[in-house]
């Protein structure tokens, strides 16, 4: 339950979060906390965005600029941040156009460690 | 000049600012602005950063989220915000980690309707 209390936290604390995942680079969820998604599927979202993750994390290798730490993707209709928490998992935030995106990263980059505790 | 012009008020305007491109995500250039990049190679950041974009477009299509907007990359020694101008070009700017990213998106967003007229 500890990831679902984090995620919770996360989601509910940002204004216009709709979901948050702990996910594997391999498109499989650990855990996962949705509210009302507004007919937005935060698990083909993360599952899809997983794969371009995995692109993404391999350009930074290449490009050697230090380790991946976030991404935002916003389009028309929802913001999706990512944060990695380890090699393999990472925590992903759906969020609406309204949604606070900063407050997201905020507590998103707050609660990475206890995620990274949790996945211990 | 009208792009370089664009492209020095974004990266003089976000402070830690070290260089903005407008690009094809066929990956060619069209004009850049760079600052002391700090040995960060903004043009090959760019060309790698056009593949990825590709398939976050790819990705946002599939998941009809609505068009793309803008996508931000931080990683441990840079942040790479990029936005959507047309269908076809995208403009990017990179920032040191201890760079303004609200400012640069705000920047941004609010001069990307003259670079989409300059791409007229």
């Amino acid at each position: 339950m500890e990831f679902k209390a984090i995620l919770k936290a996360i989601v509910e604390g940002s204004s216009g979060g709709v979901g948050g995942v702990v996910m594997g680079y391999d498109g499989i969820a650990i855990d996962e906390y949705l509210r009302d998604t507004g007919g937005l599927d935060v698990q083909i979202l993360a599952v899809e965005y997983a794969s371009v993750l995995k692109e993404i994390k391999r350009t930074v290798g290449v490009l050697k600029t230090g380790e991946l730490e976030e991404v935002s993707i916003v389009s028309d209709r929802c913001t999706v941040v990512v944060r990695g928490i380890t090699a393999d998992f990472f925590v992903a935030v759906v969020l609406t156009p309204e949604g606070n995106f900063g407050k997201a990263r905020y507590l998103m980059k707050r609660e990475a460690a206890r995620l990274r505790e949790a996945l211990q």
